[in-house]
């Protein structure tokens, strides 16, 4: 069927870790302006090439003095000097300080000759001159200094010569501080690791362009993730042009990043076609180190090394930035699946782009937690469990509960927070066992809020107003199950249930369901009768829905009206069986031409401009799991919902429901 | 003395922070390209705009079927299916499975019409074309699939119309993910508050321009140190040119800065004109709203609001970027040291940036410690205490220990990590009390290893070779003094010393000490004779010096060799009394023409071509904490010293000591 490699002899995950070790990503060290500086890392120890400061500068506002000159003052028996002249900051001193004298002198200005002392201008007095025999202005000093009192000597902050900041260190708005003060503008730092990324996929179509979903195209998703991966790492992403299906042309892309980059990333095809040219160019220009890793998801990674062209002489494509290129660039190749790309990328490559570029492990790599639910596992290999992360506040460690939509789900790159490596004898995890947490990027925030069940407008709106809430729409009775579990904060259940569930009940709204037709209603549909009676096509809900459950609960009543049993009538609708995933999905089924009928709310038709046939009103409320009602989030929640006017506004078919009224 | 006001009836910070919260800093939102949008915060909430997929996709390789031609197949009884044809990923199905047929497919391609089910290829066998009747090629699929197997239903990722990701959303390369799956390449993000820094001080000078300390003049400091912590709070840094002394020119700038920014700050100046200057343009083109916060450091701040040009038609300079602004700019003074700024603008004015821009706060802006030492402090007002972290991983939380040397020392940013907060009321904080660091910037990175004591080129190396080591060249003495006070790891100590610490000796090596004189040595110095019987001038070390311990040693044999005190002999030494900082610090006054004799290290002398007259050798001996030998770092350095020959390879005049000989 496809004579694709078998990824047998899988390597341990120390082994791919030794794989990526043995390679060299390192780039050379540059210079930058200190403007662009920050979270750069320096490639040799910087030591001060001058004094801080320069001069010996006065730390107070006062006068400069000979100290000598004030010994024995004191309040009662002041000493007087001379008033010889002014030192300001930022001026040379015009003055000498000669036995018997002082000079008025600025913070931060230069001590003037003779002056080895500062006087606090509040411990002096003005004492006015004499102008008949032209007598200088004196000042009485009330205190005794000693020399050195207010004056901070040259090089007292750092001097000439000394250690200012060590190689590795990274730099933060106060290392930049301390660089300004030795006047150090152009800074030498670890390079950043070029890293390239090849778009492999036949299928793949970068985000912006058109989209044809007939042909089977979907969004390439791995190659921007990736290259944000990247840059958090401390790399310099390089996305290469997405070649298609044109072979040839991804071969010579394969080439020209290994040319220029330091490390080249592909993330796995799903074409047969695409996985061979990898191989060949692997094979003619380097080397291949590991074949497949026994971790899931992931298992499909290649490691491997090519040759430059510099070294080896082959076609010039007059690209000047590769000319000072030389020996080897890494590869690695990456699964095709979103997570399990952004897993491995973690994983394995993000520590060697880090390394490489001298960038120390960010503090937020990792959590702690402990497992909401137990999981069972036994595959014989490591598993690296997408996980979601909820933090109670109350000085637990978070929960942590897996998350398994299939690797295949954009999505879980949201719902989860990281990953949790599972060794391969590991088999169950119990609830509330201790886990490590590999976040899928340092400023990941678990959110303040973890709500699931059903889909609805005004709950989209209700979550824009708290701060960072995750929410997953699994439908009404999933939500319920879940709220039962104990993982979730909140389960949103709209409709009639049969669930028993100890919730409280926070307040919600209800809304007014039904038929949604083309606009005009062009089939003259009035009710569920024209399903049973007409060929329409129709489109519905899964049944974990509440709006699928108040649809049955109707069935059931026509049902009995017309003394059959729901399952007959069923079996009459065509497309009663075809589900679709959210609350606007049937409507938009309609609009394209591929349903005469969806299931689905008023405010969805009346948005889209179709028709609608109400067939009642649901409630939609919002419960809260009872040890979570104090929690912050859940706070703001039921806060919201106690006026929820302003979240119904301008919802047609929406209103309070009974619990609102005022 | 100076006209400038007095800062009475000094507001609270509660007060200062209302007064930040009262302004507006808040920028319209933009739009920027995907790539560019890592760490930004979605303005908006994204609904899906597409099905993701946009077509039921299969999910595995093998062969797309209709369900109902498996039920029950198995190993024994495979059901037998005619191949129609093959679909592969980015390309439209051209055939239809109809009942009793199936077709090849790949991972990703379009489901062809009929088909509801794959088949895993694994399940399966090619049972080859009977050729000579024209038959099709058949499949034997042995297990039964139910509809729906390893097929993603279009829009089951995620669903037009669904809740996809909500304003305030940091966008991290998960997040990118999900806009690329849903096809957004242009993301609605909050705008990043553009924040104008105009350095106010006469004597400031920016790094990389030349300096004349004759002049008092410093670098900048804080322009650059802001801007990086504008940036890293999520605003967009616009570094005015410094005006000096021109006092037009920077009323002008400042006029200029609020109506280009969402926010200006300066840093105070120590210039009593400047500090007019920002008075005026305040009282003309706005409001003072405070002026002086009962805060250490910081007491110098204000708050105000300034009017825009576009709002009030002044003169306009045909900037066009001002065009579009018109109400108010916010404004906020920060004092002049660096270490107070830093404070201040961390505390008070980097939670306004990261608000208006709509970023969190990060996870690591605060760090949990217990106190190494007791620190007493009652001046009534809230202090912000500079601190340095040592987390000495025993599970214990960090030491914190209070770094003071004087807010006018920019040394003092990176040696210490962050502040804490004292309440005005709060009089003592207890040794191993629990305190709260806000850390100067949310990636500062505690020390591995704290060392105090000489300071000493091979020293310098050594570091060198740590991860994050953080030293303090205090000097031996006071160095013995701080490890007995029990926060340090290490103490390194030069020279004799009479101090009694517990502590583990983990090598050293000697150096060849004695007086650094100019090249060619043209005063003729043979040894210390020639400072005390000769006219030359002299430059010391401090008394924490082991350097100048050792020359006291020579000092009191000297004088018992002539029968007399060393009080007597330091008399005659011009200069003896005058101590410089680091360990080159006496040969570059030598070389600047300043010293005829500086006391010093033969490595020094030769490195920068002066000439030495050795007076001897002394030990530099490193000495650890006893509770601290286990760490990783003090390993690490004990590692080192067992074998310091890499480290001592070039330096001239050093030696292995007694304890590294083979």
């Amino acid at each position: 069927m496809s004579d694709r490699k078998e990824f047998r002899d899988l390597a341990t995950p120390a082994a791919a870790h030794d794989a990526i070790d043995s390679l060299d990503l390192s780039p050379a060290p540059e210079r930058v302006p200190l403007e662009d500086a920050r979270g750069r890392v320096l490639a040799e120890r910087i030591d001060a090439a001058i004094d801080v400061p320069g001069f010996d500068r006065a730390s107070m506002d006062g006068y400069a003095v000979r100290a000598r000159d004030t010994f024995g003052a004191d309040e009662a028996d002041p000493a007087e000097l001379d008033l010889v002249g002014a030192v300001h900051a930022g001026a040379t001193p015009e003055v000498t300080v000669a036995p018997g004298t002082c000079a008025e002198i600025s913070t931060g200005a230069v001590m003037p000759e003779g002056a080895d002392a500062v006087v606090m201008v509040e411990r002096t007095d003005e004492m006015g001159a004499d102008a008949e025999v032209d007598e200088p202005d004196r000042i009485a000093v009330r205190t005794a200094v000693a020399p050195g009192d207010h004056v901070m000597s040259a090089g007292a902050d750092i001097a000439a010569g000394a250690r200012a900041l060590g190689p590795g260190t990274r730099l933060t708005p106060r290392e930049i501080g301390l660089l300004s003060a030795l006047g150090v503008d152009d800074v030498p730092v670890e390079g950043k690791p070029r890293v390239g990324i090849v778009s492999t996929g036949d299928e793949l179509v970068r985000p912006g362009e058109s989209l044809d979903p007939s042909r089977g195209e979907i969004f390439d998703v791995n190659s921007t993730t990736i290259a944000a991966g990247v840059e958090e790492a401390g790399g310099e992403p390089v996305l290469y042009p997405h070649a298609g299906d044109d072979y040839d042309e991804m071969e010579r892309l394969l080439r020209r990043a290994a040319d220029e980059c330091d490390l080249v990333l592909s993330s796995g095809s799903t074409s047969a076609s695409a996985v061979d040219v990898i191989y060949r160019v692997i094979e003619e220009r380097g080397e291949l180190l590991l074949h497949g890793v026994a971790v899931k998801p992931g298992k499909p990674m290649l490691v491997g090394r090519l040759t430059r062209r510099g070294t080896e002489a082959t076609a010039d494509d007059g690209d000047d930035e590769t000319d000072r290129r030389t020996g080897e660039s890494a590869y690695v190749g990456l699964p095709g699946y979103p997570v399990s790309a952004l897993t491995i990328f973690r994983t394995f490559v993000a520590p060697a782009i880090r390394e490489a570029a001298g960038q120390p492990e960010p503090a937020t790599a990792t959590v702690e937690g402990r497992m909401g639910v137990g999981e069972r596992y036994g595959e014989g290999r490591m598993r690296l469990m997408p996980v979601g992360l909820l933090d109670l506040g109350d000085d637990g460690l978070p929960l942590v509960y897996p998350v398994d939509k299939g690797s295949g789900a954009t999505t879980s790159l949201v719902e989860a927070d990281g990953v949790v490596a599972v060794d391969a004898d590991t088999e169950y995890l119990d609830r509330d066992e201790r886990v490590t947490v590999q976040l899928f990027s340092p400023d990941v925030r678990p959110p303040s809020l973890l709500g699931v069940g059903e889909d609805d407008p005004a709950l989209n709106r209700l979550l824009d107003r708290l701060d960072n809430p995750r929410y997953l729409p699994v439908g009404s009775r999933e939500g319920l199950r879940r709220l039962r579990d104990g993982v979730p904060d909140v389960a949103v259940v709209a409709g009639p249930t049969d669930r028993e569930v100890e919730s409280v009940d926070l307040g919600g709204w209800t809304r007014e369901w039904g038929l949604v037709v083309p606009a005009g209603n062009p089939d003259d549909v009035t009710g569920l009768d024209a399903l049973l009676d007409r060929d329409l096509r129709f489109v519905n809900r899964p049944t974990d829905s509440g709006l699928r459950r108040s649809l049955d609960d109707a069935l059931d009543a026509l049902a009995d009206e017309r003394s059959t049993s729901r399952g007959e009538l069923t079996e009459a609708i065509a497309g009663y069986g075809l589900t679709v995933r959210a609350f606007e999905s049937p409507a938009r089924k309609v609009i394209a031409g591929d349903a005469d009928v969806g299931l689905g709310l008023r405010e969805t038709a009346e948005r889209l401009d179709c028709g609608f046939v109400s067939l009642g009103e649901q409630s939609v409320v919002v419960r809260a799991a009872p040890d979570r009602t104090d929690r912050g989030a859940v706070r703001e929640l039921a806060d919201a919902l106690d006026d929820p006017g302003a979240v119904l506004d301008g919802l047609a078919g929406y209103s309070r429901n009974s619990r609102n009224e005022p």
